[in-house]
C-alpha cells in the first residue's frame, strides 16, 4: 500500500517542501509515497516550487484507509479528517509532541530545530540517499523561511549548516538575496482579501479544552499590513462566531523590527496579561522580540489557558 | 537543569538499559542527565548488569519539577506520576505512539524496530560518540532480550546488526550462548511469589476509555510455569478488583515453541475470540506463534475493544 505524505492545514513552505521531500526519500528507500496537501499553497510556496521546478502536491483532506506519514505536525486539529480511520506509519517534525496517537510502532524524527526540513536533511545523510538539486533548493527555502532568515528564536545552529550544505547542492551562491526575494512574495498583500490573509499561516490549538486559534503574517514592514487591520480584526470576529473559539489571535509580524503586534479576539482578554506580563490596548499589543508563534506564543498561551 | 531519563513502569531490561545508555549518551552531548527507574530491576536485568558492570538507576515516581527523557515508552499510564507537572525533552522508543503529548518542541528518536536500544546505538554513531564497552554489552543483552534471541515478529534487520557491532565492542564472542543463559535467569521462577511473578513483566492500557493489563512471562519450557498457573490466575483476580481493570490477561509464552497460553480474566471474553479468531477454553487459549506482547497482542485487543 503507497503512503501519503501530508504536512499541516493551511500548509505552509516546510509543509509542503516536507511533503515533496519526505515522498521522495521513502520512495528511494524503496516504499511507495506520494506527497499532498490539505490546501492550495501559498504566494511563497508557489515561488518557492516555481524557482525549483516543483509541483503543488494534490488536494486531499480525508485518512480514511490510507497509509499515512506526518510531517510538520502531531495535532489531530491540524491534521486530516478521519486520522483514526488511516495509518500513521511515520511522522517528521519539529514542533512540541501533539495529541496523534496510533494502535502500531511507527518511525518518528522529530527535533528541537527550526525546520522539519533540517530534520529531512539529516534523514537523507543519515539513509545515504543523495539529495536531488531541485528539493535541496525547496529544502533550503524552506529552512529561511521557517527560521526568519535566521532571526527567529527557533534558529538552531542545525538549520544553519544544513542551508550551507543545501545551498551548494542547489548550485545557489547568494542564498540570502534569495531569502529576501522570498519574504517581499510572501509580505504582498495587495488585493488579497482580508479573509485569505488571515487564514494564509493560521493553526487551531485545544489548550485546556478549549479552542484556540493563532495566525501570524510574516512581512518586511509592517506598514504594508495597517490598511488591512480593521478587516483582519473583522474576518477575526466572523471566524470566532462561526468556529465557536474561545480566542483568536493574529500576529502580524515585522521581520526587520523583530517583532509581532498581535491583534486580540477573546472570551477573556485578561489571558494576554497572564502568558506575556502586558496587557491589551485596544485591539492589540506589541511583543517586542516576538518572531515565532510556535516557540515564542504557543507555551506561554498553553500555561495560561492550563 | 539535568534531565532525567525514565523508562516504563515494572522495569525490563530494554527500559533499564535504555535509561543507563541515553543518560551516557546525553552527559557526552553536553547535558547532564541521570538514569532513573519507576521499580527495582527484575532477576534478567540484575543478571545482565551483573555481568558487564552496570548499577541499577535510583527508584523515583514523581516528575514534579523535573525534566525527563522518557526511553520505551510514550504512554502516560506506563510513565511516572505528575508527568504534565515536569518537561519531558525527550522519547526515545519502539513502541506504538502514545498519548504522552508537550508544550514545547522536543527531540524524538522513535523506530518500529525489536528493542530501543537497537535505536540508541544508532544514536550513539549519529552523534558520533563510542560506545564504551560495557554499555554495548548491556545494549546487545537487552535487544536478544526484547527480539526473544531473534525469534520474535518484532525483530528486525537492524536488531541483528546492531547486536553484531555491540558484540564486537563488548568482546563477547558468543553471544547466542549468553543469551540462553540471559533467558534461564528469566525463566526461573523457584520461590517467587505469584504477586511478583504477575507483575515482573506487566503493563495497563487504556483500550477505548477501558483499562486493560497485560502481563507476560517468557520461559524457555512452559512446564516450569504449570505449578504457578493456579496461584497466578488468583493474582489477576485479586489485581483486577483491587484495580478496578475490565480485562487482564497474562502470557506465559513459551519461546522454545514459540507460541503463547494466555490467561484470560475478563468482564467480556468475547474480545479474545474478537481479536484472535479463538475462543477461551475454560481459563485461557494458546496462541500459536504469538511471541510479542507489543505488535501481536496490543494492536488486536485495540481494535476489539474500538
Amino acid at each position: 500500500m503507497a503512503a501519503y505524505v501530508v504536512g499541516h492545514k493551511n500548509p505552509d513552505t516546510d509543509t509542503i517542501v516536507s511533503a515533496i521531500a519526505i515522498a521522495d526519500l521513502w520512495s528511494k528507500r524503496g516504499i511507495e509515497a506520494s506527497p499532498i496537501a490539505q490546501g492550495p499553497v501559498n504566494p511563497e510556496t508557489k515561488f518557492v516550487l516555481g524557482k525549483f521546478g516543483g509541483t503543488a502536491p494534490e488536494v486531499q483532506t480525508d485518512a480514511t484507509d490510507k497509509q499515512i506519514i506526518l510531517v510538520d505536525h502531531s495535532d489531530l486539529a491540524q491534521s486530516l479528517d478521519n486520522l483514526d480511520k488511516g495509518e500513521v506509519v511515520a511522522v517528521v517534525d519539529h514542533h512540541k509532541l501533539g495529541d496523534v496517537t496510533t494502535s502500531n510502532p511507527l518511525e518518528m524524527w522529530v527535533w528541537p530545530v527550526g525546520c522539519s526540513c533540517t530534520v529531512i536533511k539529516a534523514m537523507y545523510d543519515f539513509y545515504n540517499v543523495e539529495i536531488p538539486a531541485n528539493i535541496a533548493g525547496m529544502l533550503m527555502c524552506a529552512i529561511l523561511s521557517d527560521t526568519v532568515m535566521f532571526k527567529s528564536p527557533t534558529c538552531t545552529p542545525q538549520d544553519k549548516e544544513a542551508v550551507e550544505t543545501l545551498a551548494k547542492i542547489a548550485g545557489v551562491s547568494e542564498y540570502m538575496d534569495l531569502g529576501v526575494e522570498m519574504f517581499k512574495v510572501k509580505s504582498a498583500v495587495d488585493g488579497t482579501p482580508a479573509a485569505e490573509l488571515l487564514m494564509r499561516d493560521y493553526k487551531d490549538f485545544d489548550m485546556s479544552g478549549k479552542k484556540v486559534g493563532i495566525g501570524q503574517l510574516e512581512v518586511v514592514d509592517l506598514s504594508i499590513l495597517e490598511p488591512y487591520k480593521e478587516a483582519l480584526y473583522a474576518e477575526m470576529e466572523k471566524l470566532k462566531s462561526e468556529g465557536g473559539h474561545h480566542s483568536i489571535f493574529l500576529l502580524l509580524t515585522d521581520i526587520m523590527k523583530e517583532g509581532s503586534d498581535m491583534l486580540v479576539l477573546s472570551d477573556d482578554p485578561a489571558v494576554v496579561e497572564k502568558a506575556f506580563g502586558k496587557g491589551v490596548d485596544g485591539k492589540s499589543v506589541w511583543l517586542d522580540g516576538v518572531l515565532s508563534r510556535k516557540k515564542q506564543v504557543v507555551p506561554p498561551f498553553e500555561k495560561a489557558f492550563a
